[in-house]
C-alpha cells in the first residue's frame, strides 16, 4: 500500500472509501463486470459466452426475447446450511403457538420449540408434508405473505449471526446484473415455495416476483363474505426439483434458458442444466461448488451426481474457494 | 371527400395512403392513443384510468412494476365463433389420418372427417377431454409447436374465410398499446392451452410467450435415447377459465392485475375482474360485449352473468357496435 494511501486511512478514512468506489466504477467501465470473480476459465468462459450471443454478427447470436436464464436459489443465489424455508417454518411455529398458547404440548409443536431433532426425523414424508401445511396454508394469500415479511424482517442466520439478506453470494449478483445488462430476461427457478421467495426476489436480486418459479401449494379462489383472496390450501404440488424444473420452466416460460445455473448439492439442478444445453441456441451451464469451509460451507454429494454430469457435458463448475474473491455481500459474516 | 382528395385518388392514389399514415401518426401524437374507439364513455374512463395511475403526483399513482394487466383471449382478443383451437383439433385430427389411413373409419376421426356434429354432440365431457388428448398430447413440445405454427399458416375462418391473423380486434391492439407505452407488463389469461396461443402471442398480439396463461396439459422432462425434451401426457389439467383464472395469476405472477378484460359469453372472466377489483391499488374492469351482428357476431349468456355482475361492481362494458369504430385488424373480413 502506498505511503499516500496509508496516510488517507489515517486521517481520512471516507478518502479511501470513495478511491475504492471509484476503482469499483472504473472496473465496471473498464469492462470487468465480475469485480468479485477470480480471472479463472469460468469467469472466462462467461464472458465469452454473453460477448458471443450478443454479437449480431456472430453466428452464435441470440436475440434478446430467447436469452433466457435460470437459476436455483438456495446453495446457488445464497447459502442454506440450513435451508432457509427451514427457518420459516420454526418461526410460524413459534407464532402460532402464540396466538393458541395450548399448542406448546402438542407434538409436532412441542418437538420444534425444544429443538428436538431425534423426534422431527421419525416424522417421516408425511409427517413434514404436515408440518408445511401447518405452517404455510389455512389462510389468505394477503397474510400469508405479511407472516413471509414479518419473518424476513427479523431473522437471522443461526450459525453466521447474520440477516438473511446477508446470505447472497456477492459474485451472483454481478452475475445477475450482467446479464441484465445484456437483456438476459433472469428466472429464479426453486425447490422453495414461490410466494416465499417471490416476497425478497426484488429487494435481494433484482429479479421481479413474477419471475420466480417454485414449489407451491393448492390453492382456491374465495370471493363471497367480506373475503376476496386466493385461499392457501393443504397440498404441496410435485416439489420442484430435479425433472420438475424442466416441466416448470415449460409451464412458466414455454422457452428453454440459454443459460443455467444450479448447484452441487442434493443433484437437483442436472435435469434444468441438460434442458438448457438441449436449446436450439448456443448455451450455458453453470454449478456452484461448496468447496470453501472456511468462508462458506464446505459439502458434497454422497453419488457425485452432479459433478459427473458436468465432466460429462462440459458444464462449468464454479469453485467458491477458487473462483470468487468474495463470498457474501456486504460485510462478510 | 374535398376535390383535392378525390383528384389524388384517382391520379396518386399512394399520395392518399400516406396522408392517411401521417394522419394517423398525427393522432397518436396529438395524444388520442385509441383512435379506432369512438369517443365514448368506456374510452375515457380507460384514458383517465391510466392518466391518473401513471401520475406520480396523484394518490392513485401506480408504481410501473404493479401495471399488472391480464385479458382473456376468445372474444376478447380475438374472434371466438367457432372458437379457434377447435379448427385445430379438425386440422390435427386430418394430420393423423393421412400418417395412419386406417384410422378414417374408426371413431371419433371419422366423425370429424364427415363434420358429422350428431355423433359429436353424443362424446361427452369424457369423450371431448380424449380428443384433446389425441390431437395435443403424445408428442414432444418441439413436435407440438411445428404442427401448431403450421396450423396458423394455414388455416381460415370458415365463415369469413379470412387467415386467423385478421380475427383480432384492432382496438385492442391498440388499446395494448397503450398500456404498453405506459408501462404495464400485459398477460394473457386464457382458457385456451397455453403452447397454442404462445405459438402466436408475440406475432399478433406483441405479448411474449412466458406471459401467456392457459390451460395446460400433464408434462414429463425426458432426457433419454437422444431424447431432450419435454413429453406432453393425456390429461389436460383444470380448464384455465371462471375461478382458475385468479388461481393461475397467482401462480404465474404473484400479484393481483390493476386492469383486466374479459368478454360476455360463458361468464369465465367474471373471478378474474372480482380478483383485479381486490387490488389494493386503484384498478380498472372491462368486459368486450358482443353485440354487432353486422360487422362481428351477436351473443350473450344465459343467465345474463357478466352482465350482472358488470352492473353490479360497475365494470366498464365496452359494446363493440357503439364504442368499436373498426372491429378486426387488418382489411375488415
Amino acid at each position: 500500500m502506498s505511503a499516500l494511501l496509508r496516510h488517507f486511512i489515517r486521517d481520512n478514512s471516507w478518502w479511501l472509501i470513495i478511491a475504492v468506489q471509484l476503482l469499483s466504477l472504473t472496473a465496471h467501465a473498464q469492462g470487468d463486470p465480475l469485480p468479485s470473480w477470480n480471472s479463472s476459465a469460468v469467469k472466462q468462459s462467461i464472458i465469452r459466452f454473453v460477448s458471443t450471443i450478443t454479437n449480431e454478427q456472430s453466428t452464435q447470436y441470440v436475440p434478446p426475447e430467447d436469452r433466457i436464464a435460470t437459476f436455483d436459489n438456495d446453495g446457488t443465489l445464497w447459502a442454506e446450511k440450513p435451508v432457509i424455508q427451514e427457518q420459516f417454518v420454526v418461526f410460524r411455529i413459534i407464532q402460532l403457538v402464540k396466538q393458541t398458547p395450548a399448542l406448546r404440548n402438542k407434538q409436532p409443536y412441542k418437538a420444534i420449540l425444544e429443538k428436538n431433532r431425534a423426534y422431527l426425523k421419525t416424522l417421516g414424508r408425511k409427517g413434514l408434508l404436515d408440518l408445511m401445511d401447518l405452517t404455510h396454508t389455512g389462510m389468505t394469500e394477503t397474510d400469508f405473505h405479511d407472516a413471509v415479511m414479518r419473518f424476513f424482517a427479523v431473522v437471522k442466520h443461526p450459525v453466521l449471526g447474520v440477516p438473511v439478506a446477508q446470505l447472497v453470494y456477492q459474485p451472483q449478483l454481478e452475475l445477475l446484473n450482467y446479464l441484465r445488462d445484456n437483456q438476459f430476461k433472469i428466472y429464479i427457478c426453486s425447490g422453495g415455495t414461490v410466494e416465499f421467495i417471490r416476497a425478497i426476489s426484488q429487494k435481494y436480486y433484482g429479479i421481479p416476483p413474477e419471475q420466480v418459479i417454485g414449489t407451491t401449494f393448492r390453492y382456491a379462489y374465495v370471493d363471497s363474505a367480506g373475503v376476496n383472496d386466493i385461499m392457501r390450501l393443504k397440498g404441496l404440488n410435485p416439489l420442484n426439483d430435479k425433472r420438475e424444473k424442466p416441466v416448470n420452466i415449460q409451464y412458466y416460460i414455454g422457452k428453454r434458458p440459454i443459460l443455467a445455473c444450479g448447484n452441487i448439492g442434493g443433484g437437483g439442478d442436472i435435469s434444468m442444466l441438460r434442458f438448457c444445453q438441449g436449446n436450439k441456441y448456443p448455451s450455458l451451464q453453470l454449478l456452484v461448488h461448496h468447496d470453501d469451509g472456511e468462508r462458506e460451507f464446505e459439502y458434497e454429494e454422497d453419488d457425485n451426481e452432479s459433478l459427473n454430469n458436468a465432466h460429462r457435458y462440459g458444464w462449468g463448475v464454479i469453485s467458491m474457494k477458487n473462483d470468487w474473491q468474495h463470498i457474501f455481500v456486504g460485510p462478510t459474516p
